[in-house]
């Protein structure tokens, strides 16, 4: 029987629920990864749990509550009382994070906090760890979900800035007190924790320049486009001549740019350095389950002593034949009845056509299609067969196609 | 006095090149990071060094040869000997990989390998560390340069496949012998790293099934776009019905979809799971520098014990007067002379007119320009004079432009 691992969480609302369950769902998991298996030791929440009784029980403590009191001092005696802890928490590192750093380097523990800034997307493992020793020029970032749901509502739709906000509203894209994230305050928490990383400088959230999307008006998305340029509420954070920016204000971009294509509630970061170029991060910024995915990689990664190697904890089959979508172009005799007979082979195979072009006369002619997913297997024979019929004029020509559309 | 970090290179081409050059450009900072001194054991070529006194020597080997031979077995010996190792060898860990990572088990040392797939987009770090709990469904990736190149530059000039090949030599993107990259084999070796990682699953490059891009046609190109659709060479991990499917082949891809952006050599990847949605990473693929970049980050990981809390290396001055390019948006009336009072205040500031559109007539006018980059103070100075001339129907309207484009 494994060693238990007790995680202490503090809060229990979206982001600590969908925590709990994750933790559930994957204990199984991390117990074949880590050699541990983890268990949860206490919640706290406002009406239940005890802080100094869950804190006794935890190796390791989760920070699910946010804003500064208590949790601060929460998460200070956790680190003092020599606990890892696990915090999603932006108010508090923005305000707050050197104190608790220099805590966490006193007392020896793990304070890890990827879940503070962009969700899921592992942009603080990434600069502390991967780019450690990179020097960043800059940093750009769109690390408010709902500002850049706002924004690709008003480019997509036309409709004015509190249109798309109700909207964001409805959809649970934003909350009922917007103020923080239109505003810019929320994103400018965020550049401060990033800032802070990248150049390796005590950033605090009064030294963030912010100004947010409130006064955007559709005319000005208009003009955008007009000039060839996406609008989006941008992080900055720069060094210049040897001293450091770092600011949050809406800002055009070239449609080259890699944030550019960043639509709806995601988040993206941008890191440029001379060395690397530049490398993009992109994923869902928010949701319970995500964010509680970003907060259960820490944990992993606290309870795994350094070295990390590969495991074999699934040891799938690996297999060959699959199911694809397939772009079929064929050269054929233009006569009559030869759709037909390519379609019956097809249909026979069990593959149906979603799209088909046909150009061209008489002896030329091209028929160029889409086909719905089936077995690879299925579709080559069909192929084959087709490639038999009289009326082709060369190989069929056949390219996969991935099928999914995202945001 | 620090104590000294002590480094083997292994291989002294493009790569080793350039990461003794940046490992000596860096020493301070990651000095200042870890508390060690890294430099150099010393350097095997094929010309000069002796493998075993370079070993006895470090206390971590980078192996930047390539090639199983005799790769593998300096590898092996060096895990042996109780050496981190960092390597790019994709070669190597494809077919390889399981006896090399049981021996780092077995030994207690860490081996590492970010560079060995899609070069410093961190990908090998984001499923080892940040997903090591999640459960993937799937994995898309651009993780070949050259083909990526090619297939770019024929969607965008519609030339042959020979022309863009040629074109990709003459620029150093592609190889004299190609055959490695075009034939898919390259990204093939890449994929069986990627879905070890995720699926937890030892997996061989001879299990990964493959297909390049050489018969593709200018012809499949113009039909992709009139379907809407980009055609890219993606690998492909999933999951299917507890199974493992692993494939390299040219497909289409839905404007919509992460990966169909991803232009010219540069390499990404999206991870797709249930919890995460999906995120995906970019950025460049491949390139001396850049790959050494990701070497060092390996270095400097292997370097630090578990707890990373944020240093304060640089301490840089933390300021908020900087350059921006503005858009400026002005309801005028339109009198002779309202634009060249304008660029006269812009211009007295130092503030120079990009672009500008003029709209409506009359008492309605409107004057949209975009302004190069100059200090924010000073802009905001103009927009202030502006702001006074009798002919302004409302408030300026400023709102900053990005203005760098990438690939």
């Amino acid at each position: 029987m494994p060693e238990p691992f007790h995680i202490g969480l503090l809060g229990h609302g979206t982001v600590g629920a969908a925590f709990a369950q994750l933790l559930a769902e994957r204990a199984e998991h991390v117990e074949a990864i880590t050699g541990l298996r983890p268990q949860l030791a206490g919640v706290l929440t406002r009406s239940r749990g005890d802080f100094e009784e869950i804190l006794a029980a935890s190796d390791l403590v989760v920070e699910l509550i946010g804003g500064l009191a208590p949790t601060r001092d929460y998460v200070l005696r956790a680190i003092r009382a020599g606990r890892h802890v696990v915090t999603a928490n932006k108010q508090l590192l923005s305000q707050h994070g050197e104190e608790l750093w220099g805590a966490a380097r006193e007392h020896g523990v793990q304070l890890r906090f990827e879940a503070s800034v962009a969700g899921v997307v592992p942009v603080i493992r990434v600069l502390q760890e991967s780019l450690a020793a990179a020097h960043v020029d800059r940093l750009h970032g769109i690390v408010n979900g709902t500002t850049n749901y706002i924004l690709s509502e008003m480019a997509r739709t036309g409709c004015a800035y509190d249109v798309a906000l109700a909207d964001a509203q409805r959809l649970g894209y934003a909350e009922a007190d917007p103020t923080d994230d239109v505003n810019g305050r929320d994103a400018a928490a965020k550049m401060a924790i990033l800032a802070r990383l990248a150049f390796d400088t005590p950033v605090h959230l009064d030294q963030v320049t912010y100004e947010g999307i409130e006064r955007i008006t559709a005319d000005d998305m208009e003009y955008a486009r007009e000039l060839g340029l996406g609008l989006k509420l941008i992080g900055t954070a720069e060094r210049i001549d040897g001293r450091l920016a770092v600011r949050v204000h809406p800002a055009f971009l070239y449609s080259g740019h890699p944030l550019a294509n960043v639509h709806g509630p995601f988040n993206a970061v941008t890191v440029e350095s001379a060395a690397i170029t530049e490398i993009t991060m992109s994923g869902p910024g928010a949701g319970g389950p995500q964010t509680a995915s970003a907060v259960l990689g820490d944990v992993v990664s606290a309870m795994i002593p350094p070295a990390r190697t590969p495991q074999t904890t699934q040891a799938l089959e690996v297999i060959t034949d699959v199911e694809s979508a397939f772009y079929l172009h064929l050269e054929v005799a233009d006569r009559p009845g030869v759709l037909a007979q390519v379609a019956q082979i097809l249909g026979l195979q069990g593959a149906s056509i979603k799209s088909v072009v046909q150009k061209g006369l008489g002896e030329k002619a091209r028929l160029v299609m889409v086909v719905h997913p089936l077995l690879e297997s299925r579709f080559f024979a069909a192929v084959e067969l087709i490639a038999s019929l009289d009326f082709l004029r060369s190989r069929p020509r056949a390219i996969r196609v991935i099928e999914e559309e995202f945001v």
